[in-house]
């Protein structure tokens, strides 16, 4: 039951994009322009970006102009960039007419200098103001995910004179659930919760109902900050202030739950050295370099492991059973050692591991990695003493492992911090440094403890 | 700038840590105790979550018990079920007391049945009313994520009427953006937003401004595609029904990036054959068997690509090189293949790709391998053939590469589907199938290839 009405929905978006490339491939583009345009921007986006890259531009085409802003907006950015840089200044400020200055900074941001100028002068002079003031701060940072489109109210005003000033909008601007309080120079000064103007007397003042024990988020915090802030007080919006305490505008919940989404794909992604902004229907030629560079390292990495190898070729010569065994040393270091990894990579993302207790997890690590080396080693020993007839192999087969699981587990734990205090990305760069260690310790140990029996 | 605002929130966090295990440490539990309660819940559960599992029963007893419910709420599932294993029923009915019925149905679901009952028995009558109303939803499901807490109107009210209504209450409940329009049998008929309310005439009715085209979310509709539709939608809130239409309770956007949270949690863990609820500091005794498991499935596959190497122990005892080389021809494979297979399991979660497309992803897969291929076996040849000084050697090498990174590209794109029509988990087998493919290929086709041409 569950289960089928997830595939439903997975099932009902398979459907639609089968129909819209068998009508592409009959070329009925006036049918494919229909059943677009009769879907969400974010359905529309969704099919765009499901597409191969050759459909992609005729179904671009084919979207009415008033929402291609609001298509645009919902694509994955490098797919965003790659039809920005093919229009004009004009055409990029058509297309931002009524998106959130938000969006349009995040257009902007992605923009050649001279083009974005342009963008800017061809906007309306409030949108223009809009955008400007959020502007300078980074697309990583509180400012850059802020909102100007704000409801602002002075300390002093009734509630019933602010029930009346709302009455004449005709709406609020989306999740809107707190008025925002400031004084004439809009300095913030705290927040009128939508539920106290509701519950509250008509004849109090905003001053005596607001909150007024809210820091404001600093327009330079990081967004993966503001992330962790919205999910420990469950906020809806917060307001974003500069350096002065000014009120430059608002973050909403929709924005902060893009920001968790990113990370979270980075961090997968990041696992597979993969960049990421990878869109799936990269073109092949897009893909290619990517997936390169990756494999070039892999392969600098496997060439020092085959070093360290071939220094024993002569032992191997003598004990060709060596080469048979090597290999599952080296791999039970590797899944040993990516588990351990994983886990510190993971408490140090989500802030509960530091210098405090790295110590007891690095000691709790090794514990399990001795344990389970010592479990595994005893079954893989006598395996290999039943395989090979050789009582010598299986003892020092279950040392090697043992030992490697151990440096596994060493590994995996201090890895991250060594890579962080260099500057490098743990989750891009853990795996692949953490597998070297492994394959190096565990060729060295079976290989170095033979020649030593053997040779 | 920015990074320094993101590790000052770490720093805090550990600072604090760090003053808490000294102070426990000295024995002065006291002021352990006022330094807990002066912090919100949630930041007791993090001191509490990132505490080594000794200390934890020790803090969570000097929490002050009118927050316990609170904290035990933002507590990881794991840990919060070892607190709850300890108490008795009135405990723990004292403990939901004040909690919201979906946090208190979590917190039910994770006890023995009879102990749930007792647990019923004493709560009060009003509290046992809201949580068994949704008790009957699994916690995957819409209806596991519901609040009962919602405030209804009839469609006849004037907005002057619920403005009235709303003053009788002290506050709304948390993250309310509608109130919730129903019959007298309790059907659900749509939804009355508060920006509406606040911005229409008093003297309309609700009938004539309410959001009647909304569907609201099905009870049994599983809690990933509850995301996906907030997502989709910007939603700060939804109705939830049951299958007659009538209302049980309404999801708020904060159940739901938890929901994300979790959900990107398990991908990343699930890569290493990890469970998603692993507590970063669980104890030694319970981590072991969790590893255990599956270094002991790795251990399986290491042997069955020792024991294709086996078969050709002839030909590395005439030409020991193979062993030197014959690692890097499986680690290459290995690495392409989980870069195929990420990004095709990440398609897969999102939606993006299914059978309309999969032929597509395949052919670009296969592409990119064989000229990533063609280049770093070309590479690779060239360091071969200057190390041995056997080009014969080289040139079989650079085609072993070539083959294993295509079958790489066709394992990583079509094992997830196969895995998924199986029901197993492709994010958590994936990687352990796939390495086990290129493995046992890569050693077969280089040590085939050269018992071929040498023996």
């Amino acid at each position: 039951m569950q289960q089928s009405a997830s595939e439903d929905l997975k099932n009902q978006m398979q459907a639609r994009l089968s129909k819209v490339q068998s009508l592409l491939e009959s070329g009925t583009f006036r049918q494919v322009r229909q059943l677009l345009n009769a879907l969400k921007p974010v359905e529309i986006a969704r099919i765009i970006a499901s597409s191969p890259p050759h459909s992609r531009k005729v179904l671009w085409d084919l979207v009415d102009k008033e929402v291609t802003g609001e298509v645009v907006e919902e694509l994955p950015s490098d797919i965003r960039e790659q039809f920005l840089r093919g229009m004009d200044a004009e055409a990029v400020a058509e297309l931002t007419e009524g998106l959130e200055a938000d969006d349009v900074v995040d257009i902007l941001q992605h923009l050649p200098e001279t083009i974005m100028q342009e963008v800017l002068a061809a906007m309306s002079e409030q949108d223009r103001h809009r955008v400007e003031s959020i502007l300078p701060y980074g697309k990583d940072t509180a400012g850059g995910l802020a909102n100007t489109d704000t409801i602002t109210v002075r300390p002093r005003f009734t509630l019933d004179v602010v029930l009346r000033y709302l009455r004449r909008h005709t709406d609020l601007p989306p999740s809107t659930d707190s008025l925002i309080v400031v004084n004439r120079k809009d300095d913030f000064l705290g927040l009128l919760p939508l539920s106290k103007l509701l519950t509250s007397d008509p004849n109090t003042t905003v001053r005596e109902v607001m909150e007024s024990d809210i820091n404001a988020i600093p327009a330079d915090m990081h967004d993966t900050d503001v992330a962790k802030l919205f999910e420990q007080h469950d906020w809806i919006s917060a307001p974003v202030v500069d350096d002065q305490g000014k009120l430059i505008g608002r973050i909403t919940i929709d924005d902060v739950v893009d920001v968790i989404r990113e990370g979270a794909d980075h961090s997968l992604m990041s696992l597979a050295g993969l960049d990421e902004e990878e869109d799936t229907f990269a073109p092949v030629f897009r893909t290619i370099p990517r997936r390169a560079i990756w494999l070039g390292i892999n392969l600098l990495t496997a060439i020092l492991a085959s070093a360290v190898i071939n220094v024993f070729q002569g032992t191997i010569d003598k004990v060709v059973a060596l080469a048979v065994l090597m290999t599952v040393v080296a791999s039970m270091g590797g899944v040993a050692g990516s588990q351990t990894l994983t886990v510190v990579i993971r408490g140090m993302a989500t802030g509960h591991l530091g210098p405090t207790n790295m110590r007891w997890l690095l000691s709790r690590e090794v514990r399990v990695g001795l344990v389970n080396g010592c479990l595994w080693a005893g079954i893989m020993g006598l395996v290999a003493a039943y395989w090979f007839g050789d009582p010598l192999l299986a003892v020092l087969l279950a040392v090697a492992l043992v030992i490697n699981l151990l440096v596994a587990a060493l590994a995996g734990a201090l890895l991250p911090n060594i890579l962080k205090s260099l500057k490098i990305d743990p989750a891009l760069a853990g795996g692949v440094t953490l597998t070297t260690v492994t394959d190096v310790v565990g060729y060295l140990v079976f290989l170095g403890l033979a020649t030593f029996f053997y040779a």
